[in-house]
């Protein structure tokens, strides 16, 4: 983790890793991770029942499909999932993210499947 | 506020106002508010005992004062002044940023002296 008085580069920390859907932990705020991650290709139809899910697009492009309606994010562009609502995120190319969620949040919205929690 | 299904562009919000150091809410995060704000000049020295302050920098360069030293933030930067903990941000030239902010959390962390939450 960074010490307390350090700026946190995002692309500084997307760049020491390169594998998709795979969050990196890179701050605490009140009881949330912030996380970068990389992502391309479908991930998988999810909820989170308690915390909502934000998204924030720093290169690329992603859409979020939601049962009702996808909606497109490019660079500088953030959505939130509310809690409850089944969103499966695709990325056509590579796309780096600025994600929050609740601590303790798996991130397909079920322990068995989620990715352990890393910290760079 | 935006409807539900329906990007958040950044630029586009900031670009709707012109005052410095009045946050505009764009949207919500499990209680909390997202907000983006231009500043310019310095704030005053203040602190939130009950929440943590999220800063990240959209454009330009900030400077977050803190007692034990300076943290500098440019564009694709952030950082986290823990509750409690005093601090002054200062920007020499306009900046933008995006705020995370526990909903009711006045900006100066004192009721008497905060913007008013305004929403675009």
């Amino acid at each position: 983790m960074t010490s307390p008085n350090v700026a946190i580069n995002l692309a500084q920390k997307l760049a020491t890793f390169d594998a998709h859907w795979q969050p990196r932990v890179v701050g605490q705020f009140n009881n949330h991770d912030l996380l970068v991650v990389k992502v391309k290709g479908e991930f998988v139809w999810h909820k989170h029942d308690d915390t909502d899910d934000f998204f924030l697009v720093l290169k690329g492009r992603i859409t979020i499909r939601l049962r009702d309606g996808d909606v497109t994010l490019g660079p500088g562009e953030l959505f939130v999932v509310p809690r409850g609502v089944e969103h499966c995120p695709v990325a056509e190319e590579e796309a780096h993210l600025l994600l929050i969620e609740a601590t303790g949040t798996p991130n397909t919205g079920d322990v068995a499947t989620a990715q352990p929690r890393r910290e760079i």
